[in-house]
Order: C-alpha cells, then sequence, then structure tokens
C-alpha cells in the first residue's frame, strides 16, 4: 500500500507516523511544501518573544528523523498542485526549481492545514506586513524586530494576536493591538474578557477596540495603520492576526465536498468524498461534540487525533472522530483564559434553552502564597443539567480546571457530579470545596429550585421593578455601587428586615456572590418569596456593563463608576 | 429545631453553615473542645516551614465571624463528655474550669475528627514529642524550633511527614525520616514511590525507610530515637506522623454502631444507627466509590462535603453522600505526588481483575521552558476499560493530571474517553496529545489487543525464557542496561531483524516506553508474533526493582546499576 500525505504538521506528521505503527509494509510518503516538517507551530511566539531561546528546539523533526525512526519518505519543499482522483495520481512541484513530477496513491490524506487571512486593504500585503503561521513567517518577525524595530501593531485581539502582543511586549517594543469586535479574546462571552482587557492594558499594550485597519501605508521609515475611528498608529512592523482559513483548493479541485465553513467535508472516519482521499487537521470539518454541527477547530489536538483516525481508517482499524469540543487555552501574559464547549452566544444562536454561573473563588486555599481569583462560569441544560460549557479565566490553575470540565463535558455527566466530584486537594494546589465543586453547588442549587439568580443583563430595567439591595460593608458600597441600590450588610440583615421593601422583588449582589447567596437564604426564608442574588457578583456584573476598572487591594480589579460605564470605552481605563 | 455539632473544624462547621442556609430559624450550637474552630489544619505545616508568614491567616473564623454571619453559637473550649440518646442530651464539659451542664438537642451531629496515633513505645509520650493535628500543636513545634532546635525526627513518612520534614528542612534544621514501610508515601505503589524516596534525600533529609523507632529517650539536652535497625538518632524535636484514628468514642458510648475499621457507621445521609444522631468528618466510615466497602478518608474535601450533606439530611432534604474516591495530593519538596481511586495493592487484595499501563511524558511542551517529566500510572477493568484508578507524581501539572483521572473516575468513563478527550493545549500548559490522552491511547492498545505489554515484575524470571532487547542507543545501552540484553537501537531494527532471537519470546525496552512500541511495531509485523515491550520502561523497572539513582542530564533521576539494585538499601544512593 502507498500512502501520500499532503502536509507534514500536526495532522500529517500524525498520519504518516500511525500508519507506520499500524503497517510497517507500507510506502509512506509526505510531501509538505515548506522547507520544515512537524515543527512546534504553537511555540513560534514564544520564540519571537524569547522564552523559547534555541530556535532548533521549535524544529521537532526532521526528514531523516522521521526516515529513521519511522521510515517515511518525507520531501520537504514539495507542493502538491493537482489531484487526478480517477488515475489516483497527484502532481507534485518542486517550490525550488520548479520541477514537477506525479506520484500515484492507493490511499491520500489531505492535511495542508489553513492559510493566514489578509484582510481586503490597502496595504496588507505589504512586505514588512506579517503573518504568525510557520518558520519562516517567525524568522522575518525576528529579523524585523533586530533591525531596530521599535514598535508594532498587532491586528486581531484573539489567540494568536494576544500571545504575538505579549512577544512583543517581552522584546519592549511598544505594542498596540487592533481588535474588531468590542472584546479581546472574541470566541469568550463578552463578560468574562473584561479582566483580559485590563491585563493585557496595564502591561503596557496599547488596546483599541471596536477598531479595525482600514488602510496600511508607508510613512516614511515607518508604516501608518489606519484606523475606522479615524486615528493611525505609526509602527515599524505589522502582525496580521484577524484568523485563518482552511486550505481545501486541492480537496475542491479532486472534486470532494466542501462543507458549509469552507473546510474539507470528512466522515467520522476522515473520508472525503471521493474514494481512497481522506483529510485530516486545520482543512476539515469535524462534528462538534455538543451540536454535532460542522466546525472549523484549527487547534493541535483535534489535528493530531484527526490524523490518528485517518491513519486507522487507511489501515482497515474500526475508528471514529468522536467530535470536536472546543477546548482552548490562551497564555496573556500572566493570565491564562479559555474554556470547553459551547458559550452562551452559541447557546443562544442555537436556541439551546440552557442555564448559567458565575463564581469567582481562588485557585488554591487563600492562606496559602500565590493564592489569586479565577471567573468561571458554566452552561448547563435546564432539569437534569447536563454540561454544555464551561469558560475560566485567572492567574492559576486555569488549565486545570478547563480540564476538569473537558473531561466532565466528554464523559457526558452533569452539575450534580461538578459537586460530587473529589478532586485533589492541598493547600498549594485547590481547595477542600474546590472552585469545580463551588460552581456545581451554585448550578445544583439552582436545578433543584434552592436559589433564585438574577444576571448584570436584567440590569437596568430590573431597577424600576425591584429593590436593589447591596449586602457588603458600608466601606465597600461607598466604594462603589450599583447607583438604585440600599445597602444592607449581610451580617445585619436579620436585624433590619424591615428595612427590606415588601412590595416589590428583592435583587441582592456582593462583590463575587457568596454573602448575596447568604442574605438570599435569609431572604426567602424570612416570608421574601421573590428574591434572588447575583450570580458572579459585581464582578461579573462590571465585566458585562465594561465599567472602568481599578486596581484595588490586592492588585485585583475591581469595580469603578458604572453610571460612567454604559458610555464609557476602555480607553478610559483608570489605574489608581 | 435545635441542632447540636460536637466539634467546629471542617465536617462541624460544613454542617453548621449549611444547616443555617437551609434553615434560618434553626438554633444551632457548636461545640468544640479546642480553642479555635474552622481552622486551616491542612496548612499547619506550611506555617512551621514559614511559607505561610502569618499565623492568623489559618483562623478562618472565630465564634464571633460566624455568629455575625451565619447566627451559630459557637462554643469553644467545650467538650462534650457524654450523650443520652434517649432523653436527647449531651452532656457538656468547659475545657478550663471544669463546669459541666447539659444541652438538649434536636438533631445531634458528630463532628469530632480524629486523634494522632501514638506507638505503643517508651518516650512516646514525652513533652518534646510532638504530633501536628492542631494550632496548640503548631505553636508548641514552631516555640520548640524557635528555642534552637537544628535537628528534627519525623516518625513516619506519609503526608503529615512529608510536609513536616519539608518544613524542618526549609527552616534549616538537619532532618531525618523514620518510615516503618519500605518507602515513602506507602499508599502509593511501591514502583511509582522510588522518585520521591530519591527526591526527599537530594533536598538534604536522611531518609531511614524500613525502620520504626522502638523508644525515645532524653540523652542530655537531646532525645535519642533508637531504631529497630540498632541505629539512633539524636534530635531536638520528634514528631509523630504515622496515622491517626477517628474519634469514634462519643459515637460508641451513645450506642451508635462502630464500622470495621474504628470509624462511626453512617449511611449515604449521615446518619448514624442511632435516632437523630448524624455523624461527619474523619470520624465517620463511608462507601469507597469504587468498591463500595467502608473507607476511612480523613483528608478535607470529604469531611465537608459529608458535613454539608448530614445538614440536608437534617433539613429534610433529599441527598446522598456519593462516595469517597481517595484522591489525595502531597507536595513534596519541589514534587508533587498523588492519585485517586483503587492502587494496583488495594486491587490485588480485593482480587479485582484489572489491566495497567505506565507513562512518562513532559507535562507541557518539552520546548517551552520549565518543562519536566511525570510519572503516571493508570488502573483500569479488562474488556470494558472502566478507569479504576491512576496515579501521578512529577514537577508541575500533577494536580491536573490527578484532577482529569478524578473526573473520569466520578464519571465512571473508560480508558477509551481519556484517549478521546480534548484537552486544554498551549505550549506551557500541555502537549497537543496531553499525558492524558497517551496513557489512554496505551491502555486502549492494550485492550484492542494492538499491542502486548511485559512489566518490571516479569523479571528476573522472564530473563530466562526471552530474548530482553534494549532498543536504546548504544551510549545509554553502555551506561546501563538489564544485564541479559541484547542492544539494537529502534532506529536500525528492520535491518537487523536477523539478529533478534526467534526461538523465544521478545521482550523489549526503552528509556520511557516509547522507542520500544515503535520497535514492537516492527517486531510484531514482522513475524515476532510473540513479543512484547516494557510499559514505562526502565524509569518504572528501576523503580520497581529499587535499583539505585543518580542524577541524569536535566537533573533528573535516570537508573544506575541494576545487579547492585536488588541488594542495594536506599541509604546507598548515590549522587554524581
Amino acid at each position: 500500500m502507498k500512502v501520500v500525505i499532503v502536509g507534514g504538521v500536526a495532522g500529517g506528521a500524525s498520519t504518516g507516523a500511525r500508519v507506520r505503527r499500524l503497517d510497517d509494509a507500507a510506502e509512506i510518503l509526505i510531501l509538505e511544501r515548506g522547507h520544515y516538517v512537524s515543527f512546534a507551530n504553537c511555540g513560534l511566539p514564544y520564540h519571537v518573544g524569547g522564552e523559547i531561546p534555541d530556535r532548533d528546539s521549535l524544529l521537532l523533526q526532521t526528514p531523516e528523523s522521521l526516515a529513521a525512526s519511522l521510515a517515511l519518505d518525507v520531501r520537504t519543499g514539495h507542493e502538491v498542485v493537482g489531484v487526478d482522483a480517477v488515475a489516483k495520481e497527484v502532481e507534485v512541484r518542486e517550490v525550488d526549481g520548479g520541477r514537477t513530477y506525479r506520484e500515484t496513491y492507493d490511499k491520500l490524506v489531505l492535511c495542508p492545514g489553513a492559510e493566514p487571512i489578509r484582510p481586503p486593504i490597502p496595504g496588507a500585503d505589504h512586505p514588512r506586513v506579517d503573518v504568525l503561521r510557520n518558520i519562516p513567517d517567525m524568522d522575518r518577525i525576528i529579523s524585523d524586530v533586530d533591525a531596530h524595530a521599535t514598535r508594532a501593531v498587532v491586528i486581531g485581539g484573539s489567540y494568536i494576536g494576544l500571545e504575538m502582543a505579549e512577544a512583543f511586549r517581552t522584546r519592549g517594543l511598544t505594542t498596540t493591538i487592533v481588535e474588531r469586535t468590542d472584546r479581546l479574546m472574541p470566541w469568550l462571552d463578552p463578560e468574562m474578557t473584561r479582566i483580559l482587557d485590563f491585563h493585557v492594558t496595564t502591561h503596557g499594550v496599547d488596546v483599541r477596540l471596536g477598531s479595525s485597519a482600514t488602510a496600511i501605508r508607508e510613512d516614511g521609515a515607518a508604516l501608518l495603520v489606519e484606523l475606522s475611528d479615524g486615528s493611525s498608529v505609526a509602527t515599524d512592523i505589522v502582525v496580521l492576526a484577524v484568523g485563518v482559513r482552511p486550505s481545501a483548493e486541492l480537496a475542491r479541485q479532486a472534486g470532494a465536498v466542501i462543507g458549509p465553513l469552507g473546510g474539507i467535508a470528512v466522515d467520522a472516519e476522515m473520508r472525503t468524498s471521493v474514494p481512497d482521499i481522506l483529510a485530516a487537521g486545520d482543512a476539515v470539518e469535524t462534528a462538534h461534540f455538543v451540536t454535532g454541527e460542522p466546525v472549523l477547530s484549527m487547534l493541535a489536538g483535534p489535528a493530531n487525533r484527526e490524523g490518528r483516525i485517518a491513519a486507522e481508517t487507511i489501515c482497515g482499524r474500526q475508528t471514529a472522530y468522536r467530535g470536536t469540543q472546543g477546548t482552548a487555552i490562551v497564555k496573556v501574559f500572566d493570565m491564562a483564559a479559555g474554556g470547553t464547549g459551547l458559550t452562551e452566544a452559541q447557546l443562544r444562536e442555537r436556541g439551546i434553552n440552557h442555564r448559567k454561573v458565575y463564581t469567582h473563588n481562588n485557585d488554591h486555599a487563600a492562606y496559602y502564597p500565590g493564592s489569586s481569583p479565577m471567573f468561571i462560569k458554566v452552561l448547563f441544560a435546564p432539569g437534569e443539567g447536563a454540561l454544555l460549557g464551561a469558560q475560566v479565566l485567572g492567574w492559576d490553575g486555569v488549565d486545570k480546571r478547563i480540564d476538569v470540565f473537558a473531561m466532565a463535558l466528554r464523559a457526558g455527566v452533569s452539575v450534580f457530579d461538578l459537586e460530587h466530584v473529589e478532586l485533589a486537594y492541598a493547600p498549594p494546589y485547590g481547595a477542600a470545596k474546590d472552585p469545580v465543586n463551588m460552581i456545581g453547588f451554585q448550578a445544583s442549587n439552582l436545578l433543584k429550585g434552592d436559589i433564585r439568580l438574577w444576571y448584570p443583563e436584567d440590569y437596568p430595567e430590573c431597577a424600576s421593578k425591584t429593590a436593589i439591595l447591596d449586602v457588603r460593608t458600608p466601606a465597600e458600597y461607598g466604594y462603589w455601587h450599583v447607583p438604585e441600590a440600599i445597602n444592607i450588610p449581610y451580617t445585619e440583615l436579620r436585624g433590619r428586615l424591615g428595612e427590606v421593601p415588601r412590595d416589590r422583588p428583592v435583587y441582592s449582589y456582593c462583590r463575587s456572590g457568596f454573602r448575596s447567596y447568604l442574605a438570599y437564604c435569609i431572604l426567602d426564608q424570612h416570608g421574601f418569596t421573590d428574591t434572588a442574588f447575583l450570580s458572579g457578583g459585581l464582578i461579573t456584573f462590571c465585566g458585562f456593563h465594561r465599567t472602568p476598572l481599578q486596581v484595588g487591594p490586592g492588585g485585583f480589579p475591581i469595580v469603578a463608576h458604572v453610571e460612567d460605564a454604559m458610555a464609557t470605552r476602555p480607553g478610559a481605563l483608570e489605574h489608581v
């Protein structure tokens, strides 16, 4: 059997390795148009920033090492430019030299990856406007930085954009992020990411939200990035990080069905619609684990697994790709942000009925050094409480909680299992009631009808219909409060029930949602039957309403004035 | 309703808080014989060591704070000395002063915790022989250290013993651990903990394994700890950390059934056998999540959950404790060690049929700074592959993988789900194929019959019946190898198949198990039908056979000579 694999990075290399392990007699040919195979593309930004000092460490394999260990015939600089699915041949062009030749195949696996998108604006093709997708891209950016660059503009505020902004700051460049939407990491729900805007800004990055680049022009030795808000930013380097699109052209040419998102359509065995042609990696559309809908995952984990499945299919094994969960994480300076499953925005778009809760517990016991808050949101089905998605941001322990949620989602469990799961506790690592347990408590209390919640989006409408009760201390209330709120500290509530209006629903809140939960219990049992507390407290409230942020005690952001907030751009961040 | 709770630490405080939230009208009385409630007992060793500088941070609550927030009547220094289950009264003694009085109850919850065991040896009750269970214990140890102690002996090498040894080393004391079994952390399987013995020793602790203290005597100003091997250790402080036993005396006196392990027997609703008496925390026996057998968990997580369940039962809620998983972790200097579910030893004792695999992948992408190896063992059922237990040791990311396994165990999934779960990947946090996926691959390959494994315990018997094939490089082979092994690097294997004996089974191995897996695939497909590779490679092999260890490249232990190993005590550790 002769297996030809187009592309030698994550999906292609995984396919080749797995075919070899299953079939030592197979002839396996990997054709990679670039000059590197199986390199660490997720590590590229960290070499730009210098955290990974050794460039060679990114070159995980070479054609020679793959020949020695796995008897793979790897040809770099060989681009497949055509597929004849009837004759079962590919046409190959040598990138250096241009010679073309044909190779036959018994099985063809398309792993061409994805191409960075260049927005259709003047100057997007300027030679100093970079993308970061492979080793030569990285080398070029580093060489530009080394050539006395002092300023960088990153267009796009998601994964690569944030990683590149951090890399440029680490290298000492004045750095600007231009993001079209109203927030960084726009795939997360909006109320969750406010803290990221703040964190990135406090690390010296000029964050321009709600702006897009309209043109990139030369201005003497510099480049000038013109923005949709009429402003412009002078810079020495521009990196485009506005997303990628699947490289589906070869598949299309071979007659394969292309999916609704532009990726190569494959079945669970990674077969395209064309006999003997399979596909894996960033170029394919797989089924989402929760919805079953086609999804482009564009991440290394799924790419590796898909390659593995393709190989098993080729070798006649019973196998199936079990869906893409959408688990992801990004390091943003000292913080981490990510999630698994569906976001609230995705659930709403699809009309999927759901409930949600927020918590803000510390990653480990507060009395042990280095403890820091985590911001968690969990989405789940009404009734039985099947987990639908989770988002986590914070400083430490974020990856751990995302992975626990990812395992829970994969296992199909409910929020009741989050309540009961027994996680590893010692003070450096967690809490006797882990944040996962804590959010499980709130979710299961909600499903059992033991609590009622209100949410930031209920405001300001709710202000005219309810009594809003701030149960924090007078000092906290004095620092800032929801304008319509009255203040009764939860510790005084039992003795001051007469001050709580009985003619309207009572909506209580505190900073994170714990004290107002206690207040809820008191009110609920003293005849205030129409009462609720604010899930996630002011932390989530101010994230949703995008209030200005200030550095509070302990160095973590707390809220400033919500009155200003509705009209305030993040550029107005105050650092106290 | 009047609820009386005996004990105000983890289980008791949780019970009281949850009853209050569910019933604001309840009269809740917590009687704690110590002078502190709801303190951070898991943090005590870290205040001794100085990592937690502020003693007050360990005092999470006071009677005053609990009265203010939860309207609890908390009386410290009040010991319940008798229960009259017919009259529904307890007899209380004021620890300071000795006055006694009676309190009636509608519901009584026993949360008395556990008592440190003092071994029955001369001197165990000497005033400078300490235990560490509460704040006064901690204060006394710190005061002893401050009084110019330069030497400490810790008796017991499990959780508290290791944490105390680290604390004493951090304070600069010459420190000895005396452990009765042949290894530190004896609840983990023996082949896993060798690295801990080494790590603790390299941090300057004198580790005496296979020794027990036979007497503690005064020797001038010092104490002399006499050991079962005839040696003795002079010291200024002795801490006993040989375990705890449940404080079941009150329950016994009240007529409650005591379980086979000496703890208070409770049902899933935390009811004892006596009407209106419940129990929670370290003093109770709960059902193990996997076996259903009674188990003493003695950890903070279950204690908190049990208290919560007891409260829900009291307040008439439908509730049930869903079993103790046995999840645990301990920080040991820079390392972490722990697990969830059952160990191999526990499975063997119970005659539960099982399979096992080992992997040693790095915690995150090796090219990103700070990557370090992790040592993972997973136990699972034959056939469907239900997860039964997991153990993880390493430097970083250990808690994360334990928690993912704990969630998987709770969800009742199989090793096939470990293969497919999509975990959060970015280079600082993991790998595109996470260690959890990697061990899932090996386990599912094993169950599907795609691979065959051999194990360290097959040696030396297997040496006479098989060809042992070392597929590492000649340099590695030259440094050390299994004595009977022949060396053919896996990269040369295809060309040197003629050198591989065909008259015997072929058992291959490498350092961690990956290269020998590739060798297995080659051999299996070239007619060597009776072949297997060593799960976990030499790392696990040398852990099992307790070979001397040396510091190798990168600072991590590698193996030395196994010939010596069989007869060598860990005291002979060589530091190169």
